[in-house]
C-alpha cells in the first residue's frame, strides 16, 4: 500500500506537554523533544500544527488553549487545562493527516472515540503502573514509539524505537581528555551521584557536581557531606554554556543509576563533547554507550573505579561520531519521518501477539521498569486491560 | 421538530461517578442520583446503559471497566481509572440516542470531538472555578441540568432545574411534633452545626446532632465542647432506620448553611417524614422549604431562634407533600424525561446570549457560589473561556 497525501506533505498535529512552553528556557525534556520535532519537520518543508502552550515559539502552527506553562503559573489547573489541551486537538482531529501525542497516557483514552486520523505517541516516560491501563487500552488505536529499546514495555507492540537527538553543533568538540569527572543530571537516588562520588574516590579522580538537588534529603544525606571544593566540587545547576564547557572539559560523565534509565540525554550530549561516558550496565545505556569505545558498562562501583585509568586511552572522536551518527536531532526527525510513513501506511495498529496480550496481565504491576512512582497494587485488578 | 426515536425508546448512557458503586451504601450523593435515575427510567420502559463500577447493583445494562468504586480500593487510580471510564462511554457513543453525565466535568473535554449524540450533563455541584473552563468550552455540545435554580453559574445557559428526589415511601410520617432540633450532616464551617448549637441554646431546646465529623479542627473546636449528652447530644454518622427516627421525631431540621446550598437532600427526608426546617435564607433553601409553611427561612441567629416556638404550629401534612408533589424521585424521572425529550428534539443547545457570553469573562473566577475549593486565581488568564 502507497500513502496518499491529501496535498503535499502530510498535516501533522504535534500534541506537546503544557507544563513549560515549547521551548523550554529551563527543564522541560518533552517539551524540548516536542519542539526540536516540529522544528525538524517544518525545516522538511512538512505542514506541523503544534498544540502548545501560548507562550511557545515555533516555526510550526502554534495552537494553544493555556496561556503559558502550566508550571509558569502555579494557580492554572493542570488538570483542567491538560483536558482542554488534549480536546482541542481532538475536536480538530479531521483536520489533520496524523496525530503526534508526546503528551502522556491522557490523550489516549480521547482518541478512542475515533479510528482516525493515524495516532502515533511516543512514550516518554511511564511515571506508574497504573498508567499501563490506559496504554493497553489504547493498543488497537495508537503506535507507539519508545526513546530506547530497553524501556518497553513487554504488554504493547512499538512501532519504532525513536532515540532523541541533540543538535552537534551547539556542542563543542575537545579532542584531549580532562582531568576531573563530572556528574550532571538532578540528584535523586536513581541517578546515582553518591555513587559517583564514590567512584571519584576510589579511582583518585576529582569529582565535579552540577544539577538541582530534585531530592533535598538524599542531598543533604548522601551528596552534601562529600562537598569540600576540592576533590568534590559542587557546581548546582548549570547553563547551556557553562555545561558545554563542563562536559568538555571531563575526562568522563559518570551515570551509575540505581534504576533503569529510559534515554539519558546528558551522555549524549557529554559525547558531543567527546566526554566518554562510566555508565551503569542496565536500562538505555548499553544502547548509548559502546562498551569500550565511546565509554565503559559497569555493572558495580568496584569495576567503574577500576577502568578509571583506561578512560584516557578511549578516542575521543568516537563519541562525537557516535552521536552525529546515531543521536543528532536529524536521525531523530529520520527517525519519526519513518515512523509517521508506517503509521500512515499501516493506519491501524496490527493484532497483537498472544505472548504481548498474556503479559499485560502477568504481573503488569511489577516491571523492572523505570516508574517514577510505585503505588501499592490494587487489590481488586485482575487484568491489566480494562477493557478485556 | 419531532423526535424520532429508532426502535422504541431512546436508547441512554447515563454515566455515574465511580468514586462508590451504584447504589452507594453509604455516602455516594451522586451514585445515589444516577442509580435513581437509572431505576426510574427503566421502570419506565427506558433502554438505559448504566456506566459505573463493576459491583454494582442495576436493573438498567450494566458497564464497568473498573472492579469496585475507586474509594473502596485506595491503590486504584481514580485519574486513570476515571478517564477509561468516560473513554469506554465516548468510544461507544454511537449505540446511544442520549447520553446523560453524572459524572462532572472531565466527560465534556472528551464529548467535544463528536456532534452526535445529545449530551446532557447535571451539574451535581462546581468543585472549583477552573472547572468553569470546561463548562464554558462544552457549552454548544453539552445541555446543562442544575439541581436548584439557586446553583446555576451566569455564564451557562440551562435546560432545566432538575431537583433530586427521594421516595417518600421510605420515610415514616410523623404526625406530631417532636421536642428536639435536629442537624444532620458533614461537620464542616459550611454546613452550619456551630450555628444551629447557638439557636438551639437560645431558644432553650435540646438539639441532636448527626453525622461525619468531615473537617475534624472544625469539629473539635467548634462542635465538641458543647456536648454534654442532653442539651447537645452527638450521635455520629446515623443509618437508614435510626436517621428515619431521627428526622421524624424532631421539631425541626436545622439547616443554617454558611455558603449557598446547592440542594440539600437531607431538608427532603425531614420534610418527607412532616418535619419542618429551620433554614438559611440562601441558596436552594427558599426552593426547598416555603416559608412559614414547611418551614422558616431566617437570615440570622437571632431570627431563627426567635422562630423555634413557633415551629409546633406549622402543619407536619404540608412538609410530606411538599416532597410528594416537588421533591419525589417520581418528579425527578419526570424532570429528566422531560429534559431529554426536549435535548433530543433540540438536538444542539441554541447559541449563548450576549449576556451569558459576557458573564464568562467577568469575574467568572469570583462567582458567590458554594465552590469547594476557592484555588488563588491565574495571574495568566483574561477570559474563562479557553476556546474564545
Amino acid at each position: 500500500m502507497t500513502t496518499q497525501f491529501r496535498a503535499g506533505s502530510p498535516r501533522v498535529a504535534l500534541l506537546a506537554p503544557i507544563a513549560w512552553p515549547v521551548p523550554p528556557s529551563g527543564y522541560g525534556p518533552w517539551e524540548q523533544v516536542a519542539f526540536d520535532i516540529a522544528e525538524g519537520l517544518v525545516a522538511r518543508k512538512w505542514d506541523v500544527t503544534l498544540f502548545a502552550s501560548g507562550n511557545s515559539r515555533t516555526r510550526a502552527n502554534l495552537v494553544s488553549v493555556v496561556p503559558v506553562g502550566i508550571n509558569e503559573d502555579p494557580a492554572l489547573s493542570g488538570d483542567v487545562y491538560g483536558a482542554l489541551h488534549i480536546a482541542n486537538l481532538f475536536r480538530r482531529a479531521g483536520e489533520f493527516d496524523l496525530i503526534h501525542n508526546n503528551f502522556d497516557w491522557k490523550p489516549l483514552t480521547y482518541a478512542l472515540a475515533a479510528a482516525e486520523p493515524p495516532l502515533v505517541t511516543t512514550i516518554h516516560g511511564f511515571s506508574s503502573p497504573p498508567i499501563l491501563a490506559a496504554y493497553y487500552a489504547a493498543s488497537a488505536r495508537s503506535f507507539f514509539c519508545s526513546i530506547s529499546d530497553a524501556d518497553r514495555d513487554p504488554g504493547l507492540d512499538y512501532l519504532a524505537t525513536t532515540y532523541n537527538g541533540i543538535d552537534p553543533g551547539e556542542f563543542t568538540f575537545v579532542d584531549r581528555p580532562g582531568d576531573y569527572l563530572v556528574f550532571l543530571g538532578r540528584f535523586h537516588p536513581e541517578k546515582g551521584a553518591h555513587l559517583a562520588i564514590e567512584i571519584a574516590r576510589r579511582a583518585g579522580v576529582r569529582i565535579k557536581l552540577a544539577g538541582i538537588p530534585h531530592d533535598p534529603k538524599y542531598f543533604a544525606e548522601r551528596v552534601e557531606p562529600h562537598i569540600d571544593g576540592d576533590r568534590v566540587q559542587f557546581l548546582g545547576p548549570v547553563e547551556r554554556e557553562e555545561r558545554n564547557a563542563l562536559l568538555g572539559g571531563a575526562l568522563a560523565l559518570v551515570h551509575m543509576t540505581t534504576r533503569p534509565e529510559r534515554f539519558g540525554l546528558t551522555m549524549i550530549e557529554a559525547m558531543a563533547c567527546g566526554t566518554p561516558v562510566l555508565g551503569a550496565k542496565m536500562g538505555s545505556i548499553p544502547e548509548i554507550v559502546v562498551d569500550r569505545e565511546t565509554g565503559f558498562l559497569c555493572a558495580t562501583v568496584e569495576e567503574a573505579a577500576g577502568v578509571v585509568p583506561l578512560l584516557r586511552d578511549l578516542e575521543r572522536q568516537a563519541c562525537r561520531t557516535r552521536v552525529e551518527t546515531t543521536f543528532s536531532r536529524e536521525r531523530m526527525i529520520d527517525a519519526y519521518v519513518s515512523a509517521y510513513t508506517k503509521a500512515l501506511e499501516l493506519r491501524v495498529p496490527p493484532p497483537p501477539s498472544a505472548a504481548v496480550l498474556a503479559a499485560r496481565d502477568r504481573d503488569y504491576w511489577d516491571r523492572p521498569m523505570a516508574f517514577t512512582d510505585d503505588p501499592p497494587k490494587p487489590r481488586t485488578l485482575r487484568s491489566g486491560n480494562p477493557f478485556a
